[in-house]
C-alpha cells in the first residue's frame, strides 16, 4: 500500500493541531480574560509540542522514509505536496520538541508582555521576554545548520531561499530609490493635504463601512470574521474559517479601512486555496512575502488608486457626509496616497514603508549575528529612525514596541513585506496585460474579474510552489524591484505633480 | 523514580488538549461563521482522538500500571488525583478510539443540525444525527460493561454510582410529593401573577444587570466572559478562564437573568477549585450532580429568595424604572416564583422543573434499552407532557429541539439537574446552621460568606471525592429529596399563602 495515504492521515492530524493552536491564539488576541495567559501559554505549548512529534515523532518519521521513495512515481499534484511535507519534516527534525514547546511557551508569554509594555510604553517590561525570544531564534538558527549568515535560517522560514546575501542588493536598489523619491516629494510636499483622514470618524460606522468594502472586493464573510485587537491580522484554520481582525481609531480614518483591506487580501488569499489542499502540508500560503503581495495588492495597489475611489468614495461619504463635504475623488485620492516619513510602519505610506522594514531587517540581523544587544533595541530604533527616515519616535510605544512580530518569535518576518509589495507591482504589471481594462473595472466597483486573477494564477495553488516558481509562472521573470520603483514613482509624480 | 512525575506530564497534556476543544467549542457557539462547521468538526474529532491516545496509549498505560503498584504509598492528595485518573483510564480503555473519534465528530454535526432543526422548528433535520448519536451510546453502554440497566453506564459518565434502580425511589418520592403540591397550587393560582416578566426590558440593559449581578455573587469577571449563544451554557479552559454564555429575551426577564445567575454558579465553582488541582484529573467539578447543585443554589436558593431582591430590587428598579414601577420587592418575590406547568425547562419553575427531568429521563431509558425509536420522540415527548405537566407544545423547536444535550450526546446528563436541586437543598439546611444569619447576610448583598462557604466545602475539592462522599461530609448524612420537598413546599406555601 502507497505510504500516501498515511502521510495524509498525519498530515491532517497536524493541520489540525496547527487549526486549533490557532483558534486560541485568535481567542487570546480578541476575547481571552487577561488573568488568563498563563493557562493558555501551557495549552498553546503542549499543542505545539504535539504537533512537533505528529510531523517528527517514529511513525512520522517511517512514514516520511517510505514517501521518499516513493516520491518519484506520485503524480505532480501528490509530488508537490509530500515536497512541502518532506520540506516541513527535514526542516523540524533539526528542532528538539523541548526547544518548539520552550518557544511557544514563551511566545504566549511575551505577546502578553508586550502588550503590557506597550500599554505603559516601557520597553524593560518586554525586554526580558525579548531576551529569551532572541536567544531561542539564535540557537534555532544554529539547529537548522549551516548558513552563510545565520538570519538565513531565519529568513528561509517566512521566504524559503532568501538569504541576507540576495536580499541586499534588491533592498539597495529600493533604498537608493525610495530615498531619491522622498527627496523629490519633500520639495512640493505643501501641495497636498490629509488633514481630511484625521476628522472625527464614529468607529462603529468605520468598521461597517470597512466590513462592506472587503466584502464587495470579495472577501466570504459567511466563512470569515472581523473582530477588534491590538493589531490588526488575519488567521485561518482551513479555506472554511477566515478571521480577520482590525483596530478603529476615531481620529485616523486610514487605520481600520486600509487595515482591513490588507487583511482580507490575506484573507481572500486563504479561502481561495483549493479545497483538496485543505489539511495537508500545501493548505496554505507559499510564503510570507507571496502572502503580503496579496495583502498589499489589495491594499495599494486597488484601494489606493484613483479608480477605486471612483468607486468607493460615494459610498464613504454617504457614511461620513460632513466629514468629507469638502473632498473630491481627486482630492480624497491625494490624501490617503501623501508619502512623507512617519513613527508607524502599519500606518505609513507606500514609499517611506520599505525604509520601516529596511530598519527592521538591520536590527534582527544585528540581534541574530550577536552584534547587537536586546537591551540596545530602543536607542538604536530611535538612531536609526533619525538616520532613514527624518523623524524619531518621543516614546517606545510609537517606536520599538509597535510592532507584534517579535513577541510572537517571527524574527525573519519583516523583510516579506516589502517582498510582498515588489511581488504585487509584478503581479499588477502583468494583471494589465491580461486584463486591459481592468482600470475601468475597479472604477465601476467590479472586482470579480481581478480576483479570479488572483485565484487562478495564485490562490488556488496554495503552497504548491515555491515563491520564485510562483512569481517566474506568473510574471515570466525573477523578482526585481524596478516594477516597484516604477509604480510608486509614477503614483507620487501624479499625486504630487512633479 | 516515583510513577507520579510521568502521570503528571500525562494529565496535563490530557488536560492541555481538553482545554483546547473546550475553547474550539465555546467558538463553536459563540463566533463561528456558520460556513465552517465540518473543518470544525474535523479538529474536535482529532483532538478528541489524541486526548484518548494520551490517555490509553502505550505509554499511558505502562504509567498507569506504575502508579496502580504505587498507589497505597502516595500522600492522601496525591492518591485521590491518581484515583480519578485511574478511573477514568479504566473507562476509557473500554472506548477504542475509532469509537470517540466518532461520537465527537457526529456530535460537531449533530449541534450544527440542532441548531438548524430547531430554527426550523423541524425535528427530522435533527433527527438522522440524533439517530446516529443514540446507537453509538447504546455501544458505548455496551463496551463501558455489564450493568443492571443499559443506562447505568451512561449516568455513571456524569453522576458516578448512580443508576436506574438507586434513582427511581428518590424520584418516585420527589414526583409524589411535587404532584401534590402542583394541586394544591393550581387552586389559588391566581392570586399570584407574573405579568411584569413579560414586559419589554431592552436587551442591552438586561445583559448589563445580570454581569453586575453576578459579578456581586462573586464571579470573577477578570478570570472569565459572558457572551451571548443559542443555548446558555458554562465552559472553562482551567480555573483561571471560565466562560459563560446567556440568551436574552426582550419580554422575558428571567432568561438572561436567572440563566446567567445559573452559569455564574458553575463558573464559580471551577474559578474556587485548588490551583493545585489545574491540568489534573481532579482538576474540575466531582460531578454534573455536584456541579448543578451549586448553579441552581444561587439561581434559585439564593436569587429567588426574598431577602435576594431586598437587596437586587433597587438595582433592579433603577435599570427599569418604568416597566417596575408598580412592584414591589414582595410582589417581584411573588412573580419570580409562579409554579406553573409550562413547556420549556429552563424557563421553568423550581417546583415543576423536575418533572421536565423525570420526563426526559424516562426517554433516554427507553433509547438506550432500544424500547423506543428516534423518530417518535415527537410524540411521546408531547403525550408526556401532557401526561405530566398538563401541557403540550405547539411545535417541536417549543417541545422536543429545546435542549442542547443530546446533540453533544450528553444522553445520561438530564438526571443530574434534579439531583442537583436535592443536593442544593441540602446544602442550604446546613449552611443554615452553619452560619445563622445569613438571610440578613443576603438580604444586605453580602454574599461573600456564601461564596466562603461552598469554596471551603465544595469548591477547593474539585474532583477529588466522589459526590456521595461530599454529601456525606457536608451534609453528614446520604441524598435524599425530603430536604428540597421541605423547602420547595415551603416556599409554595409563602408565595401563594396557603
Amino acid at each position: 500500500m502507497s505510504a500516501y495515504a498515511d502521510l495524509q492521515r498525519v498530515m491532517n492530524t497536524a493541520a489540525d493541531l496547527g487549526a486549533a493552536a490557532a483558534v486560541l491564539g485568535w481567542d487570546q488576541e480578541t476575547y481571552m480574560p487577561d488573568g488568563s495567559v498563563s493557562g493558555r501559554a501551557d495549552q498553546l505549548a503542549t499543542l505545539s509540542g504535539l504537533v512537533h512529534e505528529t510531523v517528527t515523532g517514529e511513525k512520522a518519521t517511517a512514514i516520511a522514509e517510505r514517501v521518499r521513495a516513493e516520491y518519484a512515481t506520485y503524480e505532480e499534484r501528490k509530488r508537490r505536496v509530500a515536497a512541502m511535507f518532506l520540506r516541513d519534516f527535514d526542516n523540524a527534525k533539526k528542532l528538539p520538541g523541548e526547544h518548539v514547546e520552550d518557544m511557544a511557551r514563551t511566545a504566549s508569554m511575551a505577546q502578553d508582555a508586550w502588550k503590557r509594555a506597550r500599554a505603559a510604553s516601557d520597553f524593560t517590561i518586554f525586554q526580558p521576554l525579548l531576551e529569551k525570544i532572541v536567544d531561542l531564534k539564535r540557537r534555532e538558527a544554529e539547529l537548522l545548520g549551516p548558513a552563510e549568515h545565520p538570519y538565513d535560517n531565519l529568513l528561509d522560514q517566512f521566504e524559503p531561499g532568501l538569504t541576507v546575501a540576495s536580499v541586499t542588493p534588491v533592498f539597495d536598489e529600493l533604498r537608493a530609490g525610495t530615498v531619491e523619491l522622498i527627496r523629490s516629494i519633500a520639495e512640493v510636499q505643501g501641495r497636498v493635504s490629509d488633514d481630511v483622514l484625521y476628522r472625527s470618524y464614529p468607529p462603529v460606522q468605520q468598521k461597517q463601512t470597512a466590513t462592506s468594502i472587503i466584502s464587495a472586493l470579495g472577501f466570504d464573510l459567511s466563512l470569515g470574521r472581523v473582530d477588534l485587537s491590538a493589531h490588526p491580522f488575519c488567521t485561518n484554520f482551513g479555506n472554511k474559517d477566515v478571521r480577520l481582525t482590525t483596530r478603529i481609531r476615531e481620529y485616523d480614518l486610514r487605520s481600520c479601512l486600509f487595515g482591513l483591506i490588507h487583511e482580507a487580501g490575506h484573507g481572500m488569499y486563504e479561502q481561495g486555496i483549493a479545497d483538496d489542499l485543505n489539511r495537508t502540508s500545501a493548505g496554505g500560503g507559499a510564503s510570507m512575502g507571496i502572502h503580503e503581495s496579496q495583502s498589499l495588492f489589495w491594499e495599494n495597489v486597488i484601494a489606493r488608486s484613483e479608480e477605486f475611489w471612483t468607486w468607493a468614495f460615494p459610498i464613504l461619504q454617504k457614511q461620513f457626509p460632513d466629514q468629507l463635504a469638502d473632498q473630491t475623488v481627486r482630492s480624497f485620492y491625494q490624501a490617503i496616497n501623501v508619502m512623507r516619513p512617519s513613527l508607524n510602519r502599519v500606518e505609513s505610506d507606500e514609499l517611506t514603508y520599505n525604509l520601516h522594514i529596511i530598519l527592521r531587517f538591520e536590527i534582527e540581523r544585528e540581534l541574530i549575528a550577536g552584534s547587537l544587544s536586546v537591551k540596545d533595541i530602543p536607542d538604536v530604533w530611535n538612531e536609526k529612525m533619525q538616520t532613514s527616515l527624518g523623524v524619531v519616535p518621543p516614546n517606545d510605544a510609537e517606536g520599538c514596541l509597535q510592532d507584534v512580530h517579535w513577541s510572537f518569535g517571527g524574527i525573519g518576518y519583516f523583510p516579506s513585506y516589502s517582498l510582498g509589495k515588489l511581488y504585487a507591482a509584478m503581479e499588477w504589471n502583468t494583471m494589465q496585460q491580461d486584463i486591459p481594462d481592468v482600470r475601468n473595472k475597479i472604477a465601476s466597483g467590479d472586482f470579480a474579474p481581478i480576483l479570479s486573477w488572483l485565484r487562478e494564477k495564485i490562490h488556488t495553488h496554495g503552497r504548491t510552489e515555491f515563491p520564485h516558481e510562483i512569481v517566474q509562472r506568473v510574471c515570466g521573470r525573477p523578482l526585481t524591484a524596478k516594477d516597484f520603483l516604477d509604480y510608486v514613482g509614477g503614483k507620487a509624480r501624479d499625486v504630487y505633480g512633479f
